[in-house]
Order: structure tokens, then C-alpha cells, then sequence
């Protein structure tokens, strides 16, 4: 084996078009297979792809493919939390202890952005090419073309970057003892899209919580934003009790009623843009054979509400490539290896999305919530070496993996329950008068 | 809907023949497809089906079938667990309170009875025809024969009954929101048959427990009994370490030299008879449409630990049927009616099957566990209305959900745990001095 291998990537959604990327400027003859037509010919299908923040984690893959730069042109920087009350009051929350900001980047133009860059560097991406099935020890990807005919493609590795229902991981399920988990959310979600919003600030990810469900807003760079409405498909309010139309205008006046202003077409694009699931997918070994693996969501698809799905994704590219230099390029030492120290990480990251859920559409909004985040920051100052909160960890920290950041944040949040029980704490968190009752908490935890 | 829907069920195991049966008896034009061959013309294909234990739930439900008698005269009695420790010393452990009885019966000899009386009722069986897909709206079945040629069958409702890697419930996995999951033991399992072992009690269940692994032997109609060896897969000792058929024996002779004494060509079943994976599945929902539905493995799969695989399947078809009365045999009615009454109750047993593994293998050769057993035993006879070992419940109390069943074992759990802190208890727990002491506890658990 070596760089010059022939690698297969199925799949030319983000994750899979910066892998082939980043190994194609390693040496390997690569070729993506997409079952998509090509989206520059085409334009996008939008209509249900959310948008996405772009954070530490995937600016370090992205800077080890060296397209960092051209990837930060077309995005919008967002400090901070916006959260939009009923009341149509906006409050502003910093989202880092130092003014650090995600980035809001839209798929489709990221995706482009990418495709551009395989074609400069002459990968052979194949649209329209469907994978059937995949021979894993040969191994080999059936194919049908977008005419229907058949295609074989060997390969010495194939790699599956097709998504939460990929066709590769498929083709494990029908090998003994892997294990496979695909678990729905009992919330779906809408998206509107707004052409302009002038009052809105454009620096921020702005929220509509409302405990049981929330709408978000990301800005674009044409400053339109795109706004997702995440809502039980059940129950009452749900999509199913809001009947037609008129049903759905009316709860938005009353709910989201400085959003609904600026939807002037709500009625048609209610009407005409689906309602979509929310998937987490738990599976392993994400490799067979020492020549076939999956990776990003094909192996851990996860819910978006900590904003981690892509980055995520683009960890992986990064830890992938690390471990073929590390292994000599030698793939069948290379992907049990991977999957060795990113499963705990996908996992950890799949449970911090799953209760960041409760977190932004409930408790954000709740008072204890928000003092309890004030007595995080405080001791996070206080004691910034031993004590990081969750989402600086998992957001802004990208050489600290997600298992480490979990285990973490329940220490933490051990110490929060700890410190709450002061009356004087929970007065004024900030006052310095605490900082020792801080370290020393702090201190003492770490034993 | 009527009683004479056209009914397709798919797979004639176990589960799926009773169901065909009992359909079939109240009125339905029913139609089974089965993969595999005819086993009366082609011979059972044995080697990998452990011996099952038929206890009450299943008895309920043959019973309701009208076919309990026919099975019974083809089974033998098992009241009792009979414990080989690692000198070859016997132990003889009640089942039940009362001489109640398990009964070991042949997979393929009980699923030979179940055909002939699919013949004598008159129902269409097609073996050799593969399910190949499901459009379940409709409801179709697509199947290829065993030449090869494709058929479509239509019906009012199409039932899997078609096992834990159920082509029906592959079908449903393309549906939105279709919960799944499937995960492994790290143990696998094989069979080793016993011709004849003239010193061994035939009325017993034997358990060879040895920590991480054990050996079961139940006993056959003939005097011979069939073995299955549980055993790890990787690690020390695993079928991986065991390198060749001398160093099983090896091990056998260790570990298990009373049953290897009767296995005179154990080389050869060593080498011959594969090692096979155990499963655990979960899904949810188990319809669509209120025209296509899965029932038994296909919809919650176990592990054999606690013997009600067949069980737990058989009452799914007695539940079944009874709802189908209980909602005049509107199938859309009673299919929704089904999942949400069994799905807990299959949850229930799944967890019980995976904690008697470790009772079984581990536990149940521990000073401490029977110690406990003891206590449980004896709390039992002064507390009868009130407290009943967990076996007795789930084997013993067919008309109790095991759902019920696992949250009042969890309540007897901490009963016996608060009892066991008494020394005097611990000494003699059978002495009527702790009879109130039992009283009174049982009876603060229940407030």
C-alpha cells in the first residue's frame, strides 16, 4: 500500500469532497462517486439543509487541507447568541469567554466552493453514479450511472462519506456482528427563508426558544437568513395540530411574531417546503477488511443543535490523514486505528447535540439556566487552566477531543451543582469575593 | 377488513407458522412464504439452533392455538438447573416454587409439527421463496422462487415473521422516522451434540457457569443432549485464542472435563459446527400503514439467556389475535394497538435476557448470589401474594407483562437489599424469626 493507492470515496457531500481532497494532494488516485447531479450545473436543492456554523474544529481540517482562507471568505462571523423573546425583545449572549465566533457558511456554496477545488486539483468525481453495493474485502462498488447502466469500480480503498443512510454502511449490516443504530428525534424541522431583516443583527445566531420546540435564524452572506423552525411532529402545538396554512400564520403571530414580519411569502413557502426528520446513528466498526470504511455521517450522524455535524466530519478527514502518516499509509492498520480513537469522540459529540437540544429551545430561557452560565463564566475566569465551559471545550478548543470534553463537562457541571448551593454565589457570581470558594471548589474536584 | 383478509406471512419459523395457524383457524385465506427448503423433504439444518425451552407464555399461547397437547408430548420436563463445577459435582437448583418446570424442546422438531399442521389446516405454504422486498402500502410482497423466476403477491396484509435480519423490517428502515437497532454479544455460541451421557439427570437444564463463559447442555427426547458453548470471542479465553482443535480440547479438559468425557468426536464438532453471533434488536414502530407489521425476532430479537425467545414471540401471536378480536379484525386498528401494548414488554424481556447471561454464567456460582437466591426464596413463601422471584414472574406468570414483570423485580432488588444488611438474615434466612421482618419490608416497599 501507499500514497499512490486508488481510493474510492462515495458520496461528494462535504465531508466526502474534502477527504478526496486532502487525499488527492497526497498522492492518491482518487475517484468520488456522487449520486447527485452536479449541483453547478444543476443549482443546489436547497429547501432542507440547514445552515452551518463553521467552528474551530472544522477550520483545523480545513486549514490542514489548506483552503482555510478561501472557505473564511464566504462566511459570517457570529459571536454571539441572539435570543428573541416573545415579546420581540432580543438579548445578546457571547458565545466565548474572549469574544471568540462561529462562522455562518452556507452548504450548498461551501460544497461548490469544494467541488471547484477537486476539479483544480483533477479528481475524478462521477455524478449521477448511484452505489448499489459494495464488495467490502474485494474492494469493489457497484454503481448505476444517472442512465441506469452498470458500472464496476475496484479500488484498493473505498471509503463511504454517503450520508446518514449510506449505502456503504448498508453493506456492513449484511456483515456478522456489526452493530447499527439509527434513532429518530420525535421533533422534525421546516426551513423559511428570509430575503431581508434590517433590524436584525447580522453577527449573531439568532433563537426563538419556546421550551418544546425553537425557531433559529443563521445570516447569510447577502444578509437574507435562513431560518429553521425545529418542532414535534406530534402532540399539541406539533406539525400535525397545525392543520393548513392559516393554522400555522396564526401560531407564528403569536409566537414569532417579529419573525413572521419579515416572511412576507409564509404561506407559500409553509405550503412547499417539507418537514425533514433529525437522524443520530450509532454503529461500529466503521471499517471491514482493512479496505473498506466510513466515516462522517455515515458513521455518526448527529442531531445540529450543537452545531458539530460538519465539524465533526472534517475532524475526521483530519485524524484520517494524520493516521495514514503515522501508519506509513498503510490502510489496513490505518482504519482500525481511526475508528479505535474516533468512536468515544462521535459519541461523546452525539450526546452533547442531543441534550444542546433541551439547552436552546427550553433552558436558555429559564433564569436558573442563565445564572448558572454566569457562575460558569465566573469560575471559568477565575480559574481559566482547570475550567472551561462545555461549549468553549467542544467549539472552540478543536485539539481537545469530544470524549475528553465530555468527561470534562460532567465534572463541571458537578462543581456548577456544588457552588449553586451559595446563596452569595448565586447573588453575584461575578464578585470577586468568591475566587477562592472558586479555586478551591475547582481544586478539589480535580482530586 | 374481515376475518377473511388474505394474509401474507412471511417466514415459517417458529413464530410465523403458530401465526399462520392461528389466523388460518379464525377465518383468514392465509399464505406463508419460507425461504428455505421444505425441512420434512430436505432435513432440519441443525448445528446452530440452541435447544429451546418452552415455559408458560408459550404454552398460553399454543394453548389458545388449540395445539398445546401436540407439542407437549414432544418435550421434556426441566424443573430444575443442574450446576457442574469444575470437579464435575452436581448442584440441583429448583426452577420455581412449586416443582414448576420448563420443557426442552427441538427448533426443528417442534417447527416440523407446526408445518404438518399448517397442511392439515389447509395453508399455503411456498418454500424456497425469498422475500426480495416489501412495498408495504400496498401491501406486496416481491419474492423470488427457487429457480429464481419473480413473483408478486398481493394481500390485505403482509406479517414478517421472518427473523432478527428481516427483510420486512429492512423495508421499513427506508420509511422516515423508523427507530432501529441492532447489537451484538461479544460472546458467540456453538453446538456440540451429545449422543448419549447415561450419568446425567434428564429433568434439568445443565449449566457448566464459568465467569466470562459457560456451557449449557438441555436434554433431548432420546436421552442425548444438545450443548452450546458461550463463548467470548476475542480475548483469553475466546474462540480466537483457542488456535486449533487440540488446544479446544485442551481447554475442555480444564474447563469441562465431565461433559468432554461425553463427546468421543469432539474434534470433529469442534472443526465442523460454526460459531455463531448473538443479537439483540430494537425497533420502533412495528407497522406501517396499518397493512404491514412485524412480530417476534424480526421486531425485538433477544438473546437466548433467559429461553423466551419462542416464548415472548409465541405470546405476541396470542396477543395479537386477541386484539384482532378486541377491534372487530380491523387490522389498522389492532396493528398500532399491537406496538404500543408489546413494545415495553419486548424492551422488558430484552433487558432480562441480557442480565441473566451474567446471572447464568457468573453469578449463579457465587456463595453471595445464592446466598441472595435464598432470601429471595424465603421472602417468597412468607410474602406470596406480594413478592415473586423474577423467574418465577417472567416463566411462571404467563399472564404478567414482562414489562410489569421487570419493574417489580426492580422493587424486590432494593427489598433484598435492605434485607441481606441483616446479619441474623444472612445466617439462616429461611428461620420464621424473620417472617415479620419480611412482612414489614415487603409492605414498605409497596407504599
Amino acid at each position: 500500500v501507499s500514497k499512490t493507492s486508488r481510493v474510492v470515496v462515495v458520496g461528494s457531500g462535504l465531508v466526502g469532497s474534502l477527504l478526496a481532497l486532502m487525499l488527492k494532494k497526497r498522492g492518491a488516485e482518487v475517484t468520488l462517486l456522487e449520486r447527485r447531479t452536479d449541483p453547478r450545473a444543476a443549482g443546489y436543492v436547497g429547501g432542507r439543509s440547514i445552515n452551518l456554523a463553521l467552528s474551530d474544529r472544522g477550520l483545523l481540517a480545513l486549514r490542514a487541507a489548506g483552503i482555510a482562507d478561501a472557505v473564511a471568505a464566504v462566511s459570517v462571523a457570529m459571536p454571539s447568541r441572539l435570543i428573541h423573546d416573545k415579546q420581540s425583545q432580543v438579548s445578546r449572549f457571547a458565545y466565548g469567554l474572549h469574544g471568540e465566533a462561529i462562522h455562518s457558511v452556507s452548504r450548498g456554496g461551501l460544497n461548490i466552493r469544494l467541488l471547484d477545488l477537486l476539479d483544480e486539483h483533477g479528481v475524478d468525481v462521477k455524478f449521477g453514479w448511484r452505489c448499489s453495493d459494495v464488495a467490502l474485502d474485494v474492494p469493489r462498488v457497484h454503481a448505476l450511472d444517472a442512465a441506469g447502466a452498470a458500472h464496476v469500480v475496484d479500488a484498493d480503498v473505498v471509503i463511504g462519506c454517503d450520508g446518514a443512510f449510506s449505502q456503504v454502511r448498508q453493506a456492513m449490516r449484511k456483515t456478522d456482528r456489526f452493530d447499527d443504530e439509527q434513532t429518530f428525534l420525535a421533533h422534525g424541522y421546516k426551513e423559511l427563508h428570509i430575503q431581508t431583516a434590517p433590524s436584525w443583527d447580522v453577527d449573531g445566531l439568532h433563537i426563538w426558544p419556546r421550551q418544546s420546540h425553537m425557531l433559529i435564524a443563521l445570516p447569510n452572506l447577502d444578509r437574507s437568513f435562513t431560518c429553521t423552525l425545529f418542532f414535534p411532529f406530534e402532540g399539541t402545538p406539533s406539525f400535525a395540530s397545525l392543520h393548513d396554512v392559516a393554522a400555522a400564520r396564526r401560531y407564528f403571530e403569536e409566537t414569532f411574531p417579529d419573525a413572521l414580519a419579515h416572511v412576507p411569502d409564509f404561506d407559500a413557502q409553509w405550503k412547499n417546503n417539507p418537514v425533514s426528520s433529525l437522524v443520530t446513528v450509532r454503529c461500529y466498526p466503521w471499517s471491514r477488511f482493512g479496505k473498506t470504511m466510513i466515516l462522517g455521517d455515515a458513521a455518526h450522524a448527529i442531531v445540529p443543535f450543537f452545531g458539530q455535524g460538519m465539524n465533526c466530519g472534517f475532524e475526521d478527514c483530519r485524524v484520517l490523514v494524520e493516521l495514514l502518516d503515522a501508519h506509513d499509509d498503510d490502510w489496513s492498520r490505518a482504519m482500525p486505528a481511526f475508528e479505535r480513537a474516533r468512536k468515544e469522540n462521535a459519541d461523546a459529540i452525539a450526546t452533547f447535540a442531543l441534550e444542546n437540544f433541551v439547552e436552546m429551545r427550553d433552558k436558555i430561557a429559564d433564569p436558573a439556566f442563565q445564572l448558572r452560565r454566569r457562575v460558569e463564566a465566573a469560575v471559568a475566569r477565575v480559574c481559566e487552566k482547570d475550567f472551561t465551559p462545555s461549549y468553549t471545550m467542544v467549539t472552540f478548543r478543536p485539539q481537545l477531543p469530544y470524549a475528553d470534553a465530555l468527561r470534562q463537562a460532567r465534572k463541571q457541571d458537578a462543581i456548577l451543582d456544588e457552588l449553586l448551593k451559595h446563596e452569595a454565589v448565586r447573588r453575584n457570581p461575578q464578585s470577586d469575593d468568591h475566587n477562592d470558594l472558586y479555586r478551591k471548589t475547582v481544586a478539589a474536584a480535580a482530586c
